[in-house]
């Protein structure tokens, strides 16, 4: 049965991030109008804003609080979280996140990880049980001895299958048009098969979210995306969010692609404090790759059966998005200010970043925890003497016999 | 039995990563004295030089030229080309190639791969016919649609068994002592090992040395390293070569090894293109990752029984060098600088280097005219782009089309 109908695309979320996202679904969707419904609805968090005076915008609004849906709708751009980037007409904000999730067959999910829980009760059954997710929030989720990744809890909480992305993706760069790359970790459900692929008959089956190993599983029930729908799959994806500037690669690896960005946090604070030292090049090019190592150990550790190695080592999500981050962004400034400045990092976060919190640093006691809890701390060295710097616990200088095989 | 006697150590070359692993030698032969004569000889190309007026050993010799051999053996200083780092009082700088390599059970060879062949046949016929060396060389010769290893130019010449080691080792940075990595390829010959792990009793064996595919093998007779030797074997060369600040890995693929050490270059004149117009850390590091891809399919394009992809995306040879080499050093720089300044990089090498040429141009010429001669261009679409771009065939501005996989 060929395909009638259209897939009509959301995002949730319009940080600097999301709202570069829905830049590139909606210059997709207007391309490939034979798949997509052409407008994307974004959610946005409303608030009341002001244009700011440096904007081309400001003599429109003057200095009068403005709704921000209504300045991205009129003015096609997000003045407050990602200034000076012109956004298609096709992408139309809205506060409702009822009436954005209406409807939507593709669902992308790209907002603070810290919202995203409520975000989710407010979305619950008010969105299409066929509906399929894409998961761009950064990191995992971990606690109580266990690492969720978000495409899981999204999952879990809306019954729909979810697939995550990531990659050395610096939103204003992206949203700049420059060269860049991410990965999508999607890995379909069997009834989104084609049939000669051995998709199932059923239009309902029971699917056991359960990752991590040793992890109870959670049991949902996945529907089918009607088949008067394109097939939601890898080539799919690619025409929804590749452009010519953004080069798209689909693995089947979702959890590896969520590990990577957030594990690599973790070594970037590593890679700051050998450059707040002066120790040069080759340090921060071995912090790196004991870094990789450790990812993927940590990969193999806990989800042996649906990692890849290949995910840390050649894709975007992975040694890409590590590099990156380890020499450029907030984590390895601030721990080179640290150590430069003979202060922990936690006086960095007061100092220059009003009390803000560093990722790499509640991944870093996270990550410790998880792994003190599973009696594992001595197989990830690296990782450890990241929490144990930052806790002031050893020093920068112990690195080497620290990292060091020999005990 | 018991092994009776000592491995004697000789360097051959003294520049600045010649001079930095005689010092890493002689430091490991004194601590383990059980295992190796302590004395490292070091063959010094001679010169006369004049002790810099800023070096602490001017007093003593004033402006009268010396000999280089004679100031390193009494200051125990390379005051030319490794100013500022004390040597141990064992590495032994002689003049006199066939003194160097004379009763040499284990030889390491670092010097430009220009002198190589030369200083080879200088050794051919006074060296122990068991011998069994190291090749610290960077790079791979390309000439005449083969890749030849140093490695086994030193096979071919010499007829001992000869592996290789590189890493992201910036030679300052090591002679300085700061933490890094490297990685040592190598493979023995079946000689040589243990009699549990099947070693021939021969003490004679022909071996084909053919590492890329299609090329003729060259075959050679290889003697057994005597019995009252240690075995020299991966913990051996880790025992020589790791210091609490140089963390050594042994792996077999020794081709991988070498590979690493050539083909970054002509990614880092690609970082370096990036920078110069830039566009920022996301894009240089999908470059790095493209990069990463086309060394792991050259290798397994044309050393396919030999390359390990994990040398390039596991060990320091390969991601780590690259990454280095991507962020520091003079092909990046020189690179960049062309970009910024609008000029070729063939103006910036007359400029900023006196005419001395970039590793990475005559690389990435030489490897274009590998790939082309097997017609396998399109396979290498950034190698290709490197050399188009150098050559004024291709812009900057052309390379995410050229990445793209969409064409």
């Amino acid at each position: 049965m060929a395909p009638t109908r259209k897939h009509q695309v959301s995002v949730i979320g319009s940080g600097n991030w999301g709202s570069t996202i829905g830049k590139i679904l909606a210059e997709n969707t207007a391309e490939h109008s034979d798949t997509f419904e052409k407008d994307v609805r974004m959610w946005v968090f409303e608030e009341d804003i002001k244009v700011p005076s440096d904007s081309a915008h400001h003599d429109k609004y003057g200095d009068e609080p403005q709704k921000l849906t209504k300045v991205i709708n009129e003015t096609h751009e997000n003045v407050k979280y990602l200034p000076g980037i012109k956004l298609p007409s096709n992408l139309i904000a809205t506060p409702d996140i009822k009436e954005a999730v209406k409807d939507a067959t593709i669902l992308v999910f790209n907002l603070p990880h810290q919202f995203i829980d409520k975000t989710l009760d407010q979305i619950q059954g008010h969105h299409l049980p066929y509906a399929r997710g894409i998961s761009c929030i950064k990191g995992v989720d971990v606690s109580d001895g266990t690492v969720t990744l978000y495409s899981e809890r999204i999952m879990e909480k809306l019954h729909i299958y979810c697939g995550a992305l990531s990659g050395a993706n610096i939103a204003p760069e992206v949203a700049a048009e420059r060269l860049c790359e991410t990965t999508i970790g999607y890995d379909p459900p069997p009834m989104d098969l084609t049939s000669e692929d051995g998709a199932p008959k059923d239009n309902l089956i029971k699917v056991d979210v359960q990752r991590q190993k040793e992890r109870k599983p959670t049991s949902i029930k996945l529907e089918r995306v009607p088949q008067d729908l394109p097939h939601v799959n890898g080539e799919l994806l690619e025409k929804l969010f590749a452009r010519p500037y953004f080069f798209v690669h689909v693995v089947k690896d979702v959890a590896g692609v969520a590990l990577g960005g957030a594990l690599k946090n973790v070594v970037a604070l590593a890679a700051g404090f050998v450059a707040g030292k002066g120790w040069g090049e080759n340090t921060k090019a071995a912090i790196i790759r004991q870094g990789v190592g450790e990812m993927i150990r940590f990969g193999r550790t806990w989800f042996p059966s649906s990692v890849n190695e290949k995910t840390f080592t050649e894709e975007s999500a992975g040694i890409a998005d590590l590099v990156a981050s380890c020499y450029g962004g907030r984590n390895v400034r601030s721990a080179t200010h640290a150590v430069e400045q003979g202060v922990s990092v936690g006086e960095i976060e007061e100092k220059e970043m009003n009390g803000q919190k560093l990722q790499g640093v509640s991944t870093a006691q996270v990550v410790y925890d998880f792994l003190d809890k599973h009696g594992k701390t001595e197989d990830f060295p690296l990782f450890c003497a990241v929490r144990n710097i930052i806790e002031g616990k050893k020093q920068v200088d112990d690195l080497p016999a620290l990292l060091s095989k020999k005990k």
